[in-house]
């Protein structure tokens, strides 16, 4: 099944547009929990128990789990095979290689972890992405416009009138079809948002940058109309609370954030 | 110790600017070894074994060991310990992401695996870069201009009469200490190597794309006029033969390389 169409699915089924980033830290765990790597697991799958008949889709960003070697690695591999197959999961670590290497990156996040979305960086060009798009069902989001203030220093920087991150989006949209391609913008970048959003009508993007990075969720909903979109909340939901009952506080925050961003 | 000062020693202790990347494969694996995880570590060991006495340093492509998951990475942090102290280790990973998250990956690349450098993609900007710089000791090689065909799409893009990646060298230039800084040039850009020996006289620059990438070894040492320089080199070296005995070809391939590479 085309991961387009699964994530279409769920996202009606639950109402919500909302993915939560499970961006989990040893030292950030709550109270009651050891802070150990099987606290670590232990706080996943509470999470997902609370949460997962609410969002769309789960995203795991690679460099949490890597900061503990193979022993965060059985972390992940563990935390996905608790999350339900009917909802999304997105790989997020904005790989980028040659050819080759690539294909070895493509081969761990979809053949081995098994996984319905990832991330890509664009700057090696379109060559260093097909690995991926040759998968024919998954979906894959390109770094277009980032959330951080150094987005300023590459992606914005303007040729013959146009953001540097408007090329890369035309050439991305020529060279890959509408249901296996999708784009990353941070939610800090409200009016690059509502270009991109014009000039990519029929593909998701990803939007993080909500809550702890200060991204506006209602402007961005608005700029959106109502297309296809997918809105990541992470710390601001799974560090909600430091308490020992944090189960109750995280599915709180969820359903604020479902109702905020459920479809039209 | 400052990474900068280690590799100048071990360059001038073996005579070469000669890398080995670790680029290992289960299915590339020689005749006599199992074809499984265990080969792939013992595969990894056979060739430090023959070779470290020779080289200035090996480099680790993460993709390659993701593919396999935690075991991949069990292989990964074996091989590292089998390293000897004073050959550089490279991460080959061209990580980039938001500060909180280049954080977690620059504590798995140098506090969890201790790597002393590692490759970064610039895409996300000036910040999304610092927490690697944020190492006093450590020594970070930036990508500038690959060495596949997808370099066009974006990285040779022409603005004001400047490549795009000439306006990111500058950049980099400005923002970080020369002995931390290194750039990563892939061989089969001659001309674009010599521009940025140029502008970066006193930054290493590791340069792959040698061998089965078909980067000329030859021009790349001339337009460096015996500045600071790793070449690397890795399926041409570690997949030179499937036969049993690849322990003696190896070694043969890799002081060839090592010949081609001495200082002058």
């Amino acid at each position: 099944m085309k991961v387009f169409d699964k994530l279409n699915f769920i996202q009606k089924l639950n109402n919500t547009r909302l993915c939560i980033g499970l961006d989990s830290q040893i030292e950030k765990l709550p109270d009651g929990l050891p802070k150990n790597i099987e606290g670590l697991l232990e706080f996943n799958k509470t999470i997902i128990e609370a949460t997962k008949n609410f969002v769309c889709s789960y995203k795991l960003n690679f460099a949490f789990y890597e900061q503990y070697g193979s022993k965060g690695f059985e972390v992940l591999e563990k935390t996905l095979e608790i999350i339900p197959n009917n909802v999304v999961k997105i790989a997020d670590g904005k790989r980028a290689d040659i050819g080759n290497t690539s294909k070895a990156y493509a081969k761990s996040i979809f053949d081995f972890f098994k996984f319905d979305c990832t991330t890509l960086n664009p700057f090696l060009g379109i060559d260093s992405l097909e690995p991926f798009f040759d998968y024919s069902d998954k979906l894959n989001f390109v770094l277009i416009c980032t959330s951080n203030p150094g987005a300023m220093d590459f992606q914005k920087i303007i040729i013959n009138d146009k953001f540097f991150f408007e090329i890369i989006l035309e050439k991305l949209l020529a060279s890959f079809p509408t249901h296996k391609l999708g784009f990353v913008v941070g939610a800090t970048n409200e009016q690059e948002f509502a270009k991109i959003r014009k000039l990519a009508q029929e593909n998701f993007i990803l939007v993080p940058g909500i809550g702890a990075q200060g991204g506006n969720l209602e402007s961005i909903i608005n700029k959106n109309q109502n297309r296809y979109l997918i809105v990541n909340v992470g710390r601001d939901i799974i560090f909600a609370t430091h308490e020992k009952d944090f189960r109750s506080k995280i599915k709180e925050k969820t359903l604020h954030y479902v109702e905020q961003t459920k479809l039209v």
